[in-house]
């Protein structure tokens, strides 16, 4: 029998789709699973497919794959990985490839590559974005492991993945974890890319006082600018959906946000790494706010907000809560970008910026315009130091910022929260700073703990201290 | 020879300063340091005193002792600490006591609380809070761990800590890591209050336009009302200290703010509980920004801020500062009890919420009149659920909110940045709000990733899923 091009462990949902993605672009693929009667109903339902090859045993699986073997691995992140690994070893031989499709934790990665690359195995830990939908029809995938992996694999992962202007959304990330890491700052910025999108609802909402007919309006407008996204687009649908009873759909949903943990990994990492990632931590606090529905209504009984309403002009706030989500946006992707140069530094994965930008312009969830704008800026300066200094977003930041600012003072003065639109602007505000009063800690450290202080008319690395105690006393005296 | 009340291992600053507080208060303390010429140089300088014993070896160490010992270490936090334990083990017997005064890791305190418990070894990790003069001449305690061990050692840390009002500044926090925790929250808290008075002051000077003789003025009287605090104080101190050409010495400090990591440890452990504490967070984060000072140069060379200038009553914006102030201030104790409260849920340490505020009121550098009010919102509710909540904060926040509201705008306005006042002003506006658009993100949750919501109208724990895009379209059509 014809040797198969990949095999796949794990015939979830996300799995099953990868597999018929392959299958339907010519690849055979042979198919395992750890209980086995799935990958009987799965052939005899939708895996029900010439380029489809159950297997039933690793071995059976192993002996179907022609050489190096490629193994994709969609199994739960986590032990589950490394006990497939384990029983999946003794049938593998040098120059086979491994290749992880599921949420990793990078630093699982990052030890993977190693224990494998000591038999002699490639791995690869690869992000896998863009849902059951994504998997089924093109996911935007973010590759990164063992180099000597890539040439073998490319060609069915560039294949199967989304395509935009011809380009496959798939670029090798490069060694060690990067790709989950890739994937990991990619969730982090979907949870601020919706934060942002719920504070300007809220504030068309109940400030500006849209209606639902005119925020599905907006929104449709929207995603036919600068900020056409899948996230946009879905949001407009969302607008358009009505419950039985002729209401939004949207307003019996519990306004309580789940998450399953990448978007705090990523601002875990951000704190790790020093770097202020502050949008995207917000809009993780927001989920956990948001999650303490019981105790947000004990404490909305008693704590009152601002007498203040709208009385501005409606269509001039939708114009300035348009450019703050933009401005906002430009500010999120620039702190993730710094992010990612960050860990690139501290990790040595030689990552390539603009690729990680074409990668998710298509298949996943912040897939956008925007991205394309993002992806040129790193082609003209592959090595650009931050976002806010290519001349197209600063461009984009200063025409936008006056109904930024007009906007989040809008949501102070009427008391609707919004932490990322604000943190955002305070991240914009710092960073353009040449003197912040991070001088007046320094001093405040050395007047309680010695911790000293560097001066402005002198060389870094000169260290002073002063008794500010003593030094006050005389000033006042 | 009459046998030591304590021992205490380790004699830097902080290990000899806390040996002298004893001394002066007539325990007599045996010392040891692993670099033995350290123990001579102390006893033939500061440390040559009736009640110090000097030994040159572990085994005299432990036999200058009474029982049971109690021994205090005061090494580097870290593996210095587990060596020392197995170093010093051999030498002590089932009930003896061993208390770790560094500035541990909590886990690593549960742990070793755990490990000596097994040999009936009873282990205390000791928060110790107020820097050399604190640990001199009163610091704050906050011990915690094996329970068995606080009425043998009561007595000596209670006598030499802070008092306030008569009452000793150290109360038992609770099992396991409490002490350490509690130590690590004050620490974070204390990053939340030099970041908002460093904002206030960049406001008063850049904003309002105060010079330095009116910023001293301010923060002078500041400390004569609600803001009464050392950190207030010592501001209002270096506002008087000049450099040699007569200008601020505060001018000269470079504006680039060091951390030693509890304030990050602080931000991360509530992103691990889903905690929102976001100001303490947002305080990293502007201490991680001001450290990228050459970045902030070229960013500042090129992006623009807004044009506009202060032009509103001096008076009044320095009153509506000093309430921001006040009530972020609020906020930010607020989120540190959330934190503790969830830790304590976690780990079950048994806190005392009443009992850590009194710890805090003297010794450590966010003492303060404010921690009083907060020692009595606990005393009447020891069960509070939220110090927003407290008659008393409520309406301290009722009252200073417009003032709040009018701070952010204007630094909004000015394009100074006030990423902790903000972010604290958006919790709370997010805390008191019954419904938050998190709704909306819950919808795009199932659209994309199918990972349904509740319902409003619809008991918690029944889980939905809608076909978004079907509907929309029908919705449309």
């Amino acid at each position: 029998m014809e040797k198969a091009d990949i095999g796949l462990i794990g015939l979830a949902v996300m799995g099953q789709n990868l597999v018929l993605n392959m299958a339907d672009h010519g690849f055979r693929v042979a198919v395992y699973n750890r209980t086995t009667t799935k990958v009987d109903e799965f052939v005899r339902g939708p895996g029900r497919h010439d380029n489809v090859i159950p297997t039933h045993d690793l071995e059976a699986f192993a002996q179907a794959l022609s050489r190096p073997r490629k193994v994709m691995l969609m199994v739960k992140a986590g032990e589950a990985v490394d006990a497939t690994i384990q029983a999946l070893l003794p049938h593998l031989e040098a120059g086979d490839i491994v290749i992880d499709g599921g949420n990793s934790l990078y630093t699982d990665t990052e030890r993977r590559v190693k224990e494998l690359a000591a038999h002699g195995i490639h791995f690869v830990g690869m992000g896998v974005s863009g849902g059951e939908e994504g998997a089924r029809h093109g996911p935007a995938l973010m590759p990164g492991g063992d180099p000597a992996a890539w040439p073998e694999i490319r060609n069915i992962f560039e294949t199967i993945a989304a395509k935009v202007d011809g380009e496959p959304c798939c670029k090798w990330m490069g060694e060690g974890g990067a790709g989950h890491y890739v994937k990991m700052v990619h969730n982090g910025i979907e949870y601020g890319d919706m934060q942002l999108i719920a504070e300007a609802y809220q504030l068309l909402r109940e400030g500006v006082g849209l209606d639902p007919e005119a925020l599905h309006e907006v929104f449709d407008r929207w995603n036919r600018g600068v900020l056409e996204s899948y996230l946009i687009e879905i949001t407009r649908d969302i607008l358009a959906v009505r419950d039985e009873d002729g209401t939004l759909l949207l307003d019996k949903i519990l306004d309580a946000a789940g998450q399953k943990g990448t978007g705090r990994w990523t601002a875990i990492d951000a704190l790790e790494l020093g770097v202020p990632l502050t949008l995207i931590s917000e809009a993780v606090f927001a989920r956990n706010l948001s999650a303490m529905k019981e105790a947000r209504l004990r404490a909305s009984e008693v704590l009152r907000g601002p007498e203040a309403h709208f009385d501005g002009d409606p269509e001039q706030a939708v114009a300035a809560i348009h450019d703050a989500l933009y401005c906002a946006k430009i500010v999120s992707y620039a702190q993730g970008f710094m992010l990612l140069r960050a860990a690139d530094e501290h990790y040595g994965w030689k990552l390539r910026y603009g690729d990680i930008a074409l990668t998710w312009r298509g298949g996943c969830i912040i897939r956008s315009r925007f991205l394309n704008d993002i992806a040129a800026a790193y082609a003209k300066a592959p090595d650009l130091e931050n976002l806010l200094l290519d001349d197209f977003f600063r461009a984009a930041i200063h025409e936008g910022q006056a109904g930024w600012r007009d906007t989040v003072a809008l949501g102070v003065r009427l008391g609707l929260p919004t932490p990322a639109l604000a943190s955002a602007l305070a991240f914009f505000d710092g960073y353009r700073s040449e003197r912040l009063p991070a001088n007046l800690i320094q001093a405040q450290r050395d007047y309680f703990g010695a911790h000293t202080y560097e001066r402005m008319d002198r060389p870094r690395g000169e260290f002073f201290h002063s008794d500010w105690a003593g030094l006050a006393r005389g000033g006042e005296g």
